[in-house]
Protein backbone atom coordinates (compact mmCIF):
# COMPACT_ATOMS: atom_id res chain seq x y z
CA UNK A 1 0.00 0.00 0.00
CA UNK A 2 1.04 3.17 -0.91
CA UNK A 3 2.50 5.64 1.90
CA UNK A 4 2.55 9.65 2.14
CA UNK A 5 5.09 10.44 5.11
CA UNK A 6 4.84 13.73 5.97
CA UNK A 7 7.27 15.48 8.16
CA UNK A 8 5.92 19.31 9.76
CA UNK A 9 8.28 22.30 11.17
CA UNK A 10 6.60 24.96 12.65
CA UNK A 11 7.69 28.28 12.79
CA UNK A 12 6.55 31.74 14.00
CA UNK A 13 4.89 32.04 11.01
CA UNK A 14 4.00 29.02 9.12
CA UNK A 15 3.82 25.23 9.08
CA UNK A 16 6.07 23.86 6.68
CA UNK A 17 5.01 20.36 5.60
CA UNK A 18 7.47 18.13 3.38
CA UNK A 19 5.82 15.26 1.92
CA UNK A 20 7.15 12.31 0.34
CA UNK A 21 5.34 9.61 -1.54
CA UNK A 22 7.15 6.50 -0.07
CA UNK A 23 7.59 4.74 -3.36
CA UNK A 24 7.27 7.80 -5.75
CA UNK A 25 4.12 6.10 -7.14
CA UNK A 26 0.97 6.78 -5.86
CA UNK A 27 -3.11 6.43 -7.50
CA UNK A 28 -5.82 8.44 -7.66
CA UNK A 29 -8.15 6.46 -5.39
CA UNK A 30 -5.27 7.20 -2.39
CA UNK A 31 -7.15 10.56 -2.05
CA UNK A 32 -10.32 8.81 -0.33
CA UNK A 33 -7.97 8.05 2.32
CA UNK A 34 -5.36 10.80 2.36
CA UNK A 35 -4.54 11.71 6.30
CA UNK A 36 -2.45 15.19 6.06
CA UNK A 37 -1.01 16.69 9.69
CA UNK A 38 -3.58 18.93 11.32
CA UNK A 39 -1.77 22.50 11.36
CA UNK A 40 -2.72 25.54 13.37
CA UNK A 41 -4.81 27.39 11.26
CA UNK A 42 -3.66 30.77 12.59
CA UNK A 43 -0.32 30.32 10.91
CA UNK A 44 0.15 29.67 6.65
CA UNK A 45 0.99 26.63 5.82
CA UNK A 46 3.69 25.74 3.48
CA UNK A 47 3.30 22.51 1.26
CA UNK A 48 6.91 21.24 -0.41
CA UNK A 49 7.35 17.18 -1.79
CA UNK A 50 7.61 15.42 -5.33
CA UNK A 51 4.41 14.80 -6.56
CA UNK A 52 1.12 14.70 -9.01
CA UNK A 53 -0.52 17.98 -9.15
CA UNK A 54 -4.02 16.11 -8.30
CA UNK A 55 -2.10 15.24 -5.35
CA UNK A 56 -1.40 18.61 -4.44
CA UNK A 57 -4.42 19.80 -5.45
CA UNK A 58 -6.08 17.90 -2.57
CA UNK A 59 -3.56 18.74 -0.07
CA UNK A 60 -4.41 22.64 -1.21
CA UNK A 61 -8.63 21.95 -0.72
CA UNK A 62 -7.62 20.31 3.01
CA UNK A 63 -5.68 23.18 4.04
CA UNK A 64 -8.39 25.65 2.71
CA UNK A 65 -9.58 26.87 6.35
CA UNK A 66 -5.65 27.95 7.07
CA UNK A 67 -5.06 31.59 6.47
CA UNK A 68 -2.65 31.18 3.85
CA UNK A 69 -0.83 28.11 1.75
CA UNK A 70 2.21 28.33 -0.35
CA UNK A 71 3.38 25.79 -2.46
CA UNK A 72 7.24 25.42 -2.28
CA UNK A 73 8.55 25.55 -5.82
CA UNK A 74 12.81 24.76 -5.77
CA UNK A 75 13.35 27.46 -8.67
CA UNK A 76 11.63 29.90 -6.61
CA UNK A 77 10.59 29.57 -3.47
CA UNK A 78 7.44 29.32 -1.57
CA UNK A 79 4.48 30.71 -3.59
CA UNK A 80 1.53 31.71 -2.13
CA UNK A 81 -1.40 30.23 -3.74
CA UNK A 82 -4.43 31.43 -1.14
CA UNK A 83 -4.62 33.75 1.15
CA UNK A 84 -7.01 34.95 4.11
CA UNK A 85 -4.83 37.58 5.24
CA UNK A 86 -4.66 40.96 4.40
CA UNK A 87 -0.86 40.80 5.31
CA UNK A 88 0.16 38.00 2.69
CA UNK A 89 -0.35 38.48 -0.84
CA UNK A 90 -1.18 35.78 -3.73
CA UNK A 91 1.86 35.06 -5.52
CA UNK A 92 3.95 36.71 -2.48
CA UNK A 93 6.95 34.58 -2.15
CA UNK A 94 7.62 33.40 1.27
CA UNK A 95 11.28 33.02 2.83
CA UNK A 96 12.18 29.65 4.20
CA UNK A 97 13.62 30.34 7.98
CA UNK A 98 14.50 26.73 8.29
CA UNK B 1 3.03 40.66 -19.77
CA UNK B 2 1.88 36.88 -19.71
CA UNK B 3 -1.05 35.82 -20.34
CA UNK B 4 -3.26 33.00 -20.04
CA UNK B 5 -6.11 31.81 -22.43
CA UNK B 6 -9.10 29.57 -20.70
CA UNK B 7 -10.50 27.79 -22.98
CA UNK B 8 -14.32 26.02 -21.56
CA UNK B 9 -16.16 23.76 -22.95
CA UNK B 10 -19.22 22.77 -20.76
CA UNK B 11 -20.85 19.51 -21.54
CA UNK B 12 -24.24 18.66 -18.71
CA UNK B 13 -21.61 17.12 -15.80
CA UNK B 14 -19.01 20.02 -15.78
CA UNK B 15 -17.29 22.60 -17.25
CA UNK B 16 -13.88 21.44 -18.76
CA UNK B 17 -11.50 24.60 -18.38
CA UNK B 18 -8.20 24.15 -21.13
CA UNK B 19 -5.27 26.63 -19.95
CA UNK B 20 -2.48 27.55 -21.46
CA UNK B 21 0.16 30.45 -20.82
CA UNK B 22 0.84 32.07 -23.53
CA UNK B 23 4.76 32.01 -23.85
CA UNK B 24 5.20 29.19 -21.20
CA UNK B 25 6.77 31.30 -18.58
CA UNK B 26 4.50 32.48 -15.87
CA UNK B 27 5.79 34.28 -12.61
CA UNK B 28 4.51 34.53 -9.21
CA UNK B 29 3.17 37.92 -8.99
CA UNK B 30 0.81 36.84 -11.77
CA UNK B 31 -1.55 34.83 -9.01
CA UNK B 32 -2.24 38.44 -8.15
CA UNK B 33 -3.83 39.32 -11.46
CA UNK B 34 -6.14 35.78 -12.31
CA UNK B 35 -9.13 36.23 -14.32
CA UNK B 36 -10.24 31.95 -14.37
CA UNK B 37 -13.53 32.21 -16.26
CA UNK B 38 -17.04 32.45 -14.37
CA UNK B 39 -18.59 28.55 -14.85
CA UNK B 40 -21.82 27.12 -13.41
CA UNK B 41 -21.05 26.50 -9.73
CA UNK B 42 -23.36 23.28 -9.46
CA UNK B 43 -21.68 21.41 -12.78
CA UNK B 44 -18.05 20.32 -11.81
CA UNK B 45 -15.16 22.02 -13.03
CA UNK B 46 -11.97 19.94 -15.21
CA UNK B 47 -8.55 21.76 -14.98
CA UNK B 48 -6.12 21.05 -17.82
CA UNK B 49 -2.94 22.64 -19.08
CA UNK B 50 0.77 22.71 -18.57
CA UNK B 51 1.90 25.09 -15.61
CA UNK B 52 2.85 25.30 -11.97
CA UNK B 53 1.89 23.77 -9.44
CA UNK B 54 1.30 26.81 -7.66
CA UNK B 55 -0.89 28.24 -10.08
CA UNK B 56 -3.13 25.04 -10.35
CA UNK B 57 -3.25 25.70 -6.32
CA UNK B 58 -4.70 29.18 -7.09
CA UNK B 59 -7.28 27.66 -9.60
CA UNK B 60 -8.34 24.99 -7.44
CA UNK B 61 -8.87 27.88 -4.70
CA UNK B 62 -10.71 29.94 -6.80
CA UNK B 63 -13.24 27.05 -7.64
CA UNK B 64 -13.53 25.79 -4.50
CA UNK B 65 -17.30 26.82 -4.19
CA UNK B 66 -17.82 24.17 -7.37
CA UNK B 67 -19.49 20.93 -6.86
CA UNK B 68 -16.50 19.50 -7.48
CA UNK B 69 -12.94 20.34 -9.11
CA UNK B 70 -11.01 17.54 -10.83
CA UNK B 71 -7.20 18.02 -12.39
CA UNK B 72 -6.19 16.61 -15.98
CA UNK B 73 -3.90 13.99 -16.23
CA UNK B 74 -2.87 13.09 -19.31
CA UNK B 75 -1.78 9.78 -17.90
CA UNK B 76 -4.77 8.68 -15.67
CA UNK B 77 -7.78 11.04 -16.88
CA UNK B 78 -9.77 13.58 -15.15
CA UNK B 79 -8.94 12.53 -11.00
CA UNK B 80 -11.32 14.00 -8.59
CA UNK B 81 -9.45 16.34 -5.94
CA UNK B 82 -12.26 17.93 -4.14
CA UNK B 83 -16.13 17.12 -3.64
CA UNK B 84 -18.95 18.46 -2.15
CA UNK B 85 -21.15 15.81 -4.09
CA UNK B 86 -21.96 12.68 -2.37
CA UNK B 87 -21.85 11.31 -6.01
CA UNK B 88 -18.36 12.32 -6.99
CA UNK B 89 -15.27 10.72 -4.73
CA UNK B 90 -12.00 12.01 -4.17
CA UNK B 91 -9.85 10.21 -6.19
CA UNK B 92 -12.62 9.24 -8.30
CA UNK B 93 -11.17 9.70 -12.51
CA UNK B 94 -14.20 11.38 -14.75
CA UNK B 95 -14.62 10.02 -18.16
CA UNK B 96 -14.02 13.27 -20.34
CA UNK B 97 -16.97 13.72 -22.98
CA UNK B 98 -15.15 15.81 -25.59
Amino acid sequence: MTEIIYKTTETELYTLIEFQIQDGIIAPEYLAQLTPPTVNARKGVILSGRGPIWLYASLIHFYHPTVWIACYDPRIGAVVVQSHSPHVKLGEVIPLEC
